[in-house]
């Protein structure tokens, strides 16, 4: 007999109307029948009867059974003509699966920009076709002969990829690490899927800091994740607090922005990295240093990463090309024991088999030329003339009502609105005012923040957009 | 105060363990010092007194306790070196997670691969460098300013390549669709992925093909599918086994690669498929057809896909370039209704945020080139050259000792062993001699059965190959 998955996420009343309706379509209930009663429905399942009522009502919603009072609940008539030809739930599959949607914000952001593409965009958090490298990729790509092969490959990525970056991390990064303890992935986004449902489980609990760009990733709470947060000053987080959690809350990993932090742009002090290794390793507590930002530094001299500073075994490294060359490419890496990369590479094969040869192999080719060291200059400037612009642009045209730190590197400038604006409502109106950008609750702050990407925008629409931002915030404050 | 989550995956046992190494790295049980006993813990926390012997004897294992019959167990006293300084116990968190790992057959092949160059490869499912257009793609990539733009891309992929995609599906398979109606993923492995991760629940039953390549998938496990297999003859599956094993397991998706099947070679034949459709929209269940291999067949000529037949909307189709071009551009498809495809979409953004620009740009250029055409006319006449060159090594090697069909189409033929052989040890026997392929077990097959790939080793390669298989298989018959 058919009985209730009861450790299932779908609710019962789901459970219910669909085992129906399958008895309903193997002709076991034909149309124009009576359905037994819902008190009976809901003994024989050991249900409250108010389940089966909402069972019913979806069925009813979907057109397959009525129901009229007094008179019990039938199969409908009109169900005969479908009986034999018979669509699949298509929405009820959609509903199935751990993976929650992306949130309401990020959705409304994406379909402006889809929608009208003189959106200024000020939401994207990466380059724009000015500042990525894009003669240099095109040249590597034009370059005769590029490969030699394009079978399915090693689950860890692509050799001379993972060569070339045993250099670029030693010295941009100090971390002196080998082939074997890296593994490419189509970005820092598949570094911490991979990280998530493979060293984690559902119920475990890690610390992030709040702010953070992991707020904004519903693949913590996909993967059934306690959250808790460390929270920031300007110097980053405080050690500290991780004693705390790991007392009260148990804690199992730590994720980590260190240099030029998503959304803020805070770097983490000297001093306490120091401290946050010694606490991380009295606990033994890993540590998932995310780190796509150190090589924007402006003054060219980025802080030397956790992993380079720990000689304990427990930090994660990840890092990646999106933010200091193309995030389309979608390549990123992640250095680890031995014990996890083979894990996650083994892991990664029942997902993908591992991003594509090309992009591997251009990104190879790219750390390994002299116009990588260049571009990388030239992109620093550039990012520095943007910032500057976007801060001048605020001056102008918000003086007083916002406070902001600039940042040193990175692509963000996060920005505290000091008059209070509600926040839904004031990304509806700069939509209208054809501008984008991110609300801060996105990163788990409280309202009153937000998040201006300054690197994709051109200096023209800058200007134009904080504009218009600005024309919205007045809109809105209360008078 | 802690307590032990049954609902959890993790063994009990392993939890009271990692509680109490946290309790006793947080300094609450200094080195030397006695623990609780066990029956005290075990009354403590509710479970049987065995449960925390075997957290105890894990604890022991790791060295951080130490027991002395008689006189309880206590914290090892090295352990006091060990206390302000802790590496993470990475062992333990590579068992985390929900995705099994991949097949012992297949990580032993892998490994012979990767240890032996010269290894002849009739395992891997895929084109040799031969095969594969690499002049074609290289050329592609040689032309000038390839790409104007790589950022983050649309969720569903790259649009010129959905474009091609399109004009694709309609010509060569008969299917008609738009560019909204699809995904670009990074190949058919992730498609199968998002579609078993975000349509199925865990509990689900789902039925495929018996043998089928999805059985070599630990993705179907890793989702927490309940699998049902469908018996295959040389016709393919029979319908009239969809219906009772929906009255009886309520069986929610099929699987099925009806073209060239991996591993078998074998088509659904054309009365089948329709029979198949009637049942299936009578039953509103929904099929994925799984087509890689049907612009292989060697007659130019292969049958209509299910999606084209399909006046239901119960079909989603999934494609890829893996089979007919190369697999390391991991460029795949899927055509599905657009809940579906916003579902998946939406998901997939938490993985990786879509394959890379790169070679979903090159695909779309090959498609729409004149090269494509040539190119898929040389891989007909090839294959079908390397399959008589294979069958004629089998008559050759093993006359009398192995039965098979002669596939149509693809890239694989499935061998049947007339004598009996132990499936481990002439895997074994066949690498001392230089030669790997996939016992037939790894496709949920009775053993003595095995996959031959034709389309990876060259024509010499196939009959050294051969004449190695034919030496294990005479060395490990019983005389
Ligand atoms: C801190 C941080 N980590 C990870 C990512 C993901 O980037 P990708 O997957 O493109 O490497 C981002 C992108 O905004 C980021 O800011
Ligand atoms: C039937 C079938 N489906 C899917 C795949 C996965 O291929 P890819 O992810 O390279 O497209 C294969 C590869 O062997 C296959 O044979």
């Amino acid at each position: 007999m058919w009985t209730l998955d009861r450790k299932s996420k779908k609710p019962l009343y789901e459970q219910i109307a669909d085992h129906i309706e399958q008895r309903i379509a193997t002709g076991e209930f034909p149309p124009g029948s009576l359905l037994p009663s819902e008190r009976k429905l809901a003994n024989q399942l050991g249900v409250n009867r108010s389940t089966v009522i909402l069972a019913f009502a979806e069925l009813r919603s979907m057109g397959i059974v009525e129901s009229r009072t007094g008179s019990g609940t039938r199969v409908a008539d009109a169900w005969r003509g479908n009986i034999t030809r018979h669509t699949p739930n298509w929405k009820r599959y959609a509903e199935n699966g751990g993976f929650l949607p992306n949130l309401p914000f990020l959705r409304k952001i994406r379909e402006a920009l889809l929608q009208d593409p003189s959106m200024i965009d000020f939401a994207s958090g990466e380059l724009s076709a000015d500042l990525a490298p894009i003669d240099e990729i095109n040249a590597i790509l034009n370059k005769q002969s590029n490969f030699a092969y394009f079978g399915y490959d090693n689950p860890q990525g692509y050799l001379p990829l993972r060569q070339a970056l045993v250099e670029y991390l030693y010295q941009y990064r100090g971390i002196r690490t080998s082939e074997s303890s890296i593994m490419i992935t189509s970005g820092s986004q598949q570094s911490l899927f991979l990280i998530t449902q493979c060293l984690t489980s559902p119920g475990d609990a890690v610390a992030i800091e709040d702010p953070s760009y992991s707020y904004s990733l519903p693949l913590f709470q996909s993967a059934g994740l306690r959250i808790y947060p460390l929270p920031m000053d300007d110097q980053g987080i405080s050690p500290d607090d991780i004693r705390s959690l790991f007392k009260e809350n148990r804690i199992k990993m730590i994720f980590l922005n260190p240099n030029f932090q998503n959304p803020t742009g805070t770097v983490l002090a000297q001093e306490r990295r120091k401290k946050l290794l010694d606490i991380a390793s009295e606990l033994g507590l890993p540590i998932v240093e995310d780190d796509p930002y150190s090589l924007t530094a402006y003054d060219g001299l980025p802080l030397p990463s956790l992993k380079s500073m720990d000689s304990n075994g427990g930090i994660i490294y990840i890092g990646s090309f999106s933010k200091i060359a193309a995030s389309g490419l979608r390549i990123g890496w992640m250095v680890a024991p031995h014990s996890v990369i083979q894990r996650v590479a083994d892991a990664r094969q029942q997902m993908d088999f591992g991003p594509s040869v090309i992009p591997q192999g251009v990104v190879a080719r790219f750390l390994q030329s002299d116009s990588f060291v260049a571009h990388l200059e030239r992109l620093r400037i550039q990012l520095q003339f943007n910032r500057d612009l976007l801060i001048e642009a605020l001056q102008n045209e918000l003086s007083g009502l916002v406070a902001y730190n600039a940042p040193q590197g990175g692509i963000h400038l996060w920005i505290k609105l000091i008059p209070y604006v509600h926040e839904g409502k004031l990304l509806d109106e700069a939509i209208k005012n054809g501008v984008v950008y991110v609300p801060g609750s996105v990163y788990g702050s409280n309202s009153g923040f937000a998040r201006f990407t300054y690197a994709r925008p051109n200096s023209q629409d800058i200007q134009t957009g904080i504009a218009g931002f600005a024309r919205s915030v007045r809109k809105l404050m209360a008078p």
